[in-house]
């Protein structure tokens, strides 16, 4: 695998213009109130500008759940054991999980791709191995991964991404696994925006009060840390790599998205920033699913500018970071039920009202063919 | 058919509160933080209850779409002429209608019942003639239907519910059809809520401002007419039908929820009100659509007051007048997706969601069964 992080500056595929007028003129000719069917016309109408067609259709669609420890989950950040990571991963393949019963309900293919937990994954014909370490490094000593860590990482995501499209997808979801990943997700979401940490911090998957004041925090000291470039192993950043800009050595070494993902982020979290980017690349439409979801698609749009274009986002995160990162990536959540489990099962729950989106755009008929008038009366 | 309104007094059946207890302990035990699946969680806990088992499922599901004239589309509060009703019916029938196309594709069961429209509807296997009239009277001059057409579409709301319990179904849709017939729905809602036709009052299928305007100037002008029972033939009232309160003759006639139906709803609305009174009074959960259902489960909840527990609130209506219906009665929307088509669409894209919670708990693994560790560390 080639160590460098050149191929995250190539640009985002073109979407196809002719195609969105097309579907935005049908919408006008089907039997009902133009905009009434609100977003499932949007959707629709979206759909058919990434998929270069009139008549969109989301028949395969994959699911590829990345999965890793953090260091600084021994930092009492979250409600559950740290080897939950791995005992979940097995879950996962074992069919048990929220995302396994989602993806066989949608009839989506799913992967689990190990990216390094602190207790052994058993090895499963869905996981695949791409161990980089037993988790991350703890971010509020100093960067949780190391260049090479970051490139790995990145790789494994744009892989899964290259695997999908081998496999006639047509909607690519990332979910994660990691617990403890809020913390990281919370710090990148506060680095790259430069909000206060106690706007976006939040319970995560259950901690009380005096958690998420812990959690606050522990995120304050790491980002004054990384600020002012106190537990840096010189020679070991982004800057370093063949495509990573040296910003880290000028000004606020948070501000550029490689640096912050190295010093904040997570195996699974730098993942899926690889994935979206490549989706982008590739010109192959993302569901973006939740908290951890939006904090690396907010670290592929600073990549990847035009990476917003091929994203579309599940659900709201219940997460109190989640709105400034979405607002920021200029994205709008199709769900909001509360959900706040990860996995990618608020973008697989998302997936039938896209299916059914384009059924409708496909298989209404026109006023013209049922003979229904249009005019105002 | 038994001209009486009796059987609306009859009680909602009884939830289980066994199984919604069974629901709740299995939802503690599954593999993810408790709560993490949001409204998912409280959906299948639901279904449970009204279900009457731990694990419960939605197979066959069923729509029945209501179709009626109305008299005060005269008035101008349509951006659609009348005829349009009819021919949605066909259109309907023929698979090119938004309800048509979801219909399909979640797998649900469909029958379109005429109640009476302006221009005729043409004879088709999926089109029940029920016709009670060429379209209810003008309520902004007086009532909009006599004492026994009210009985002849509450007694074929009653039948549709009769008939999908009969074909197996375990979940109740009811969509409607009827050029104007957010006039009334707001008018309703404005009686029974007491609240004025300013904040109810909203486009409907695409009135400008102006038409909006001249839609609120006529409810008012109608709200005034009733309460002061100018309009009234002596005689034809709900309170001269067996099982009819006598409540017109008292106070205020738009109090009692079957005079203000009768005087200020449409066929297909009574209907409508008609069947959610009897799937709540034999046990099928009903899942309500989104403006003019709202509007029907409100007068539904008046009559029958327990037929809030066996009620799931589809979508947000962008009608402005929905989200005091909703708030009165006790419900919560699931989607808001900026839906305002009617049909029972808003309802049949949520229904994916419904099974999808039902998978989840009836799939997942325990904390016991997979091997992960659910205390806090």
């Amino acid at each position: 695998m080639n160590l460098d992080l050149e191929w995250l500056h190539a640009p985002a595929a073109a979407v196809d213009l002719d195609a969105r007028e097309a579907a935005i003129s049908r919408q006008g000719e089907l039997t009902k109130p133009l905009g009434s069917l609100g977003r499932l016309e949007d959707i629709a109408i979206q759909l058919a500008a990434l998929q270069g067609r009139e008549q969109p259709a989301l028949g395969q669609v994959q699911i590829a759940v990345f999965a890793a420890d953090h260091g600084v989950a021994a930092s009492g950040v979250s409600a559950f054991p740290q080897a939950v990571t791995a005992q979940m991963v097995a879950n996962m393949a074992s069919g048990g999980a929220a995302i396994s019963v989602l993806a066989r309900e949608i009839g989506a293919g799913i992967e689990l791709i190990n990216l390094g937990t602190v207790a052994p994954v058993p090895a499963h014909p869905l996981i695949r191995d791409a161990v980089i370490d037993a988790g991350s490094a703890n971010l509020a000593e100093g960067p949780a991964m190391s260049a090479e860590q970051l490139a790995l990482a990145l790789a494994e995501g744009k892989a899964a991404v290259q695997r999908a499209r081998a496999a006639g997808a047509e909607l690519f979801i990332a979910g994660e696994m990691g617990i403890g990943n809020t913390t990281p997700a919370t710090a990148l979401a506060c680095a790259l925006l430069a909000l206060p940490v106690v706007e976006l911090v939040g319970p995560g998957t259950g901690l009380d009060r005096s958690g998420i004041e812990r959690k606050r925090a522990l995120i304050e000291r790491a980002l004054t840390l990384h600020r002012d470039q106190l537990g840096d192993q010189p020679g070991n950043l982004p800057g370093n790599l063949p495509g990573g800009l040296p910003g880290n050595q000028l000004g606020d070494p948070l501000a550029d998205p490689l640096s912050a993902l190295a010093r904040l982020g997570g195996f699974e979290i730098a993942a899926m920033a690889g994935a979206y980017v490549a989706c982008a690349q590739q010109g192959l439409p993302m569901l973006v699913d939740g908290f951890i979801s939006t904090a690396a698609a907010l670290v592929a749009s600073r990549l990847c500018p035009g990476a917003v274009d091929w994203m579309l986002l599940a659900h709201a995160s219940a997460e109190p970071g989640h709105r400034a990162m979405v607002e920021a990536i200029g994205l709008r959540p199709l769900l909001d039920l509360g959900m706040r489990l990860g996995e990618g099962s608020g973008a697989a729950a998302a997936v039938p009202l896209l299916r059914l989106a384009c059924a409708l755009h496909a298989q209404m008929a026109t006023f013209a063919e049922a003979g229904v008038a249009a005019q105002a009366s």
